[in-house]
């Protein structure tokens, strides 16, 4: 057994999703929509602009002057081309993608680094501390909470540390089911490596073509399935991770009670600790067995009900996703005012349909009526269903760019909170919050919510905004919404993120929420491991000037 | 739903737990075998003593000079008293034992106090931080790696602070299935206190009736249940910790993305960062469905696959424990060179009997015979069983203490590893240490091996090692012993504790698996939290002098 791990040697292509990227907004170049429907689309929001705005060409584009050059032995790894530089000013939230659109690049790093090994990170770390160079780490840039975008003006320059060359799986550990896998590997080439082995990590976020493992682990990602191992954190083994005062790495253990975990106080730590550049993964065998059931709820909170009873039940659904009326009615997946809830059930070993059917019974005990549907997902129609499904997911961040491009504000903010107040929370988001939206707007515009991950304690809500802006003032309004939405999860004890993490956006309601003497021990930490300063400065807490 | 949290008002009265502790062993003196007793089970080990050490009487006892005297407004707090002093020196190791009974107090601390609020805890820290007296939090003193026993020498005085009065469940959230509850809390009175509402912590360590919420989520215990929710640290909502400088209270949440999990820093610190008051902690409903087998296998190897094959199963065994042919044979359960896997299920909302069927069918598969047995526990028969395992179960370490009286080694050690070094390792452990107990005692003497806990990616195995001492020098033997076992789970990539935690006694080993940035960092912030260094100093690591 001892010589069962297998070095995984074949080289794999890396996938479509590194080419063709967008340096503006979400995903590829090629999937963003036409003028023609970003105008179509435009026009289902009574208020929006009636032309999309122009996707500015780079060429004419003014960047800020670079700052810093590399010196000799690094310049093979840095780049400060036009779009480069552009491309990882920003992460891809909406006030990211307008700012791109308006051509406001002043936030653009000095230099891109792509290092090839772990030994080129430590190298660039190294320069970058004695140079007063702020180091951004960046993993396929997908955030959507300024987690990528350098906002201090105290370093002497600003490098963004692109991690994409580091995206292979090492080495892969079949009898305890896991795989050493680079932190630089996107989730579709992560899952090809992992696929002829018949295993899989699982972890699909709404991200999952655009974002990496390492970026998944330092923000401590959300992944698809709504219960169980729903955060990236519960399918760590062990971390590698350079600091600037050494390589930190864990062993590799399925559990441990040695002390407080390090792989911990690394997670979450969103680039300011040190840079992640491989862990070792927890995988899974390949789900054979799958079944799902939709079932409608003429009262939201009849569904919230039943959403509880199941949390609690110990059934563990794969998927077990509400969506409250407006979000029903934004998918047109049921009639005016209903709920809908989406249960699937997925095993790699045992048939789930009895476990699929007595989730649909808990439901029906709350109120839900199931829908016709045909509940076994190895049918090929259901196949289907779920294939588009994921599609319009995985398209939906295009939609949010064509939106951004007519001036309509269209934003999402996610949380989690104790059922206890999960219905106050919700009735408070939507007239509060509603009230705010039609203040700021003008119009009552639409706030809708499904419900994505659930646990035995609480859900997680998931909000969407859309309200039409007014051109050039589209970010302001957005963060007059988004401070109110803030002040509202604070007011409920709810938390500022379940799974977007902290960046420099949720910066308010997080330095709220963190406990004063954890803050303090956490800049400890900072001081510590970073004593340049020099790690994404900014995110999640402000910190001395380089010393 | 929002007015549904109820406090919970009626006083409960203290189990009989608290009462009648012995000073120098484990659980109640009425429990402790009497010498009779001691010297029949003596007579079943080759080469132990011929009779048993008498246990000390107290009063004969020759105690430290106390060094400090509180102030006047926390005297009535503390306590000098020689039996207060004596029962506070050490925690219940095979090694504290052996040197109670051999009336070495020399570690005992000062004062024994007693606060009875959270306020008398700040109290506390506030005197002893600018008196520069160490204060060690003590839950119920089921320590076995030396967590509560004071072995620096650079402080003025030592406290011990006995958080037992702190005893009370103070609210409980039905909804969210949650309960707000004192650190001092012991097992079966935090149980008792949820019992009328239908709810269970189900958090059952070996030690549950002479431990406490705050000791368990001080040294991140594990459970009796071998899946999905092993350690407490998955069964915390939130926690309130006072540190010398200021109260840490985190959100209530079922769930966070916003930044590293400030519990999980607390989780595992041991008393050397704060002081845990109180927490709230996740429930569930009391299981109504339970079911259970016995599987048989010839090779010990085999039975670690079905193990392996079990814990990757998905199915969630709430008992998967797999006794090795010495362990079995200690148990008297099965033939000679047969291991025994020992399999349960339960649910509080749905049938297991499919569920067991399936384990067992999985067992089957690798090997394994299945034993006639009842496999429906709602049968009294099985019942019965249940509880004579149970019974057993917690009279284990009555029986080592016994042994202990005749001078025999024995003493438990364990750990975690992943899959594929798991048979290795179980084999060096029996091979390996085997010599080392041969050269330490002069006699083969006993190592047998459970598995008590088992994930996806790796088993949890649990070693008994039993051996006769020579009279007067056990400690320095069993030192010997642990030594070198230390140093196997160290060659052998395991961690040094999966559920004891590290305290003072597994310091080299945790000392050798702690990444260094980590060390420097958890140094740092115990700097910051613990400026003048007075918490539990000397576990987990070392820290500068009082500055």
């Amino acid at each position: 057994m001892a010589d069962s791990t297998s070095p995984v040697t074949p080289p794999v292509s890396r996938s479509n999703s590194s080419r063709n990227r967008s340096w503006w907004g979400w995903g590829t170049a090629d999937k963003a929509l036409p003028d023609a429907e970003c105008t179509a689309l435009g026009g289902l929001v009574p208020g929006s602009a009636a032309t999309p705005l122009p996707v500015p060409d780079i060429s004419a584009l003014e960047l800020p002057k670079v700052r810093v050059e590399p010196p000799s032995a690094l310049a093979p790894l840095m780049s400060a081309a036009p779009r480069d530089r552009a491309s990882h000013t920003y992460g891809k939230a909406y006030r990211d993608v307008v700012r791109a659109l308006n051509g406001d690049l002043s936030a653009a790093p000095d230099q891109v680094a792509h290092p090839r090994t772990e030994q080129d990170v430590i190298d660039v770390l190294d320069w970058a501390a004695d140079a007063d160079v702020a180091v951004v780490p960046y993993g396929a840039g997908s955030s959507v909470v300024g987690g990528v975008e350098y906002r201090a003006d105290r370093h002497r320059g600003v490098v963004s540390l692109d991690l994409s060359n580091l995206d292979r799986v090492l080495e892969i550990d079949p009898v305890s089911r896991a795989a050493r896998i680079q932190a630089g590997t996107l989730g579709p080439d992560l899952e090809a490596q992992l696929r002829p082995h018949g295993l899989t990590l699982r972890h699909f976020p709404q991200s999952f073509e655009f974002s990496t493992l390492g970026g998944w682990l330092a923000t401590r990602a959300g992944g698809h399935y709504a219960t169980l191992y729903t955060h990236i954190d519960d399918l760590v083994e062990s971390l590698r991770v350079v600091t600037p005062v050494g390589v930190n790495e864990s062993l590799r253990l399925p559990g441990s009670g040695a002390g407080p975990s390090p792989d911990r106080m690394f997670l979450g730590s969103e680039g300011t600790l040190g840079v992640i550049t491989e862990a070792w993964m927890r995988l899974q065998d390949r789900p054979r067995h799958k079944a799902s059931a939709t079932v409608l709820f003429g009262d939201v909170h009849a569904a919230m009900n039943a959403l509880r009873a199941i949390a609690q039940s110990g059934l563990h659904p794969a998927n077990c996703r509400l969506l409250d009326p407006g979000e029903t009615a934004l998918a047109g997946v049921a009639r005016d005012g209903e709920s809908v809830l989406v249960l699937g059930v997925e095993s790699a070993h045992s048939p789930v349909g009895e476990r699929l059917a007595q989730l649909v019974t808990l439901a029906r005990d709350h109120g839900g009526s199931p829908a016709p549907a045909a509940p076994d997902a190895q049918d090929a129609a259901e196949d289907a269903a779920a294939g588009t499904w994921r599609s319009a997911f995985l398209r939906m961040p295009y939609l949010r760019d064509a939106l951004a491009r007519m001036s309509v504000i269209t934003e999402t903010f996610e949380t989690a909170c104790t059922w206890d107040r999960a219905p106050g929370l919700y009735e408070s988001v939507r007239r509060g919050l509603g009230d705010v939206v039609r203040e700021v707007t003008g119009t009552a515009g639409t706030i809708n919510c499904r419900f994505t991950h659930v646990y035995p304690d609480g859900p997680a809500p998931y909000f969407t905004v859309i309200a039409p802006g007014r051109r050039g003032e589209e970010v302001a309004m957005w963060d007059e919404i988004k401070t109110a939405a803030m002040q509202i999860l604070t007011d409920h004890g709810a938390t500022v993120t379940h799974h977007h993490a902290v960046g420099r956006d949720h910066r308010p309601g997080y330095d709220r929420q963190r406990p004063e003497p954890f803050a303090h021990a956490l800049r400890a930490v900072k001081q510590a491991l970073d004593p340049a300063g020099i790690l994404n400065p900014g995110v999640l807490f402000d910190t001395a000037a380089a010393g």
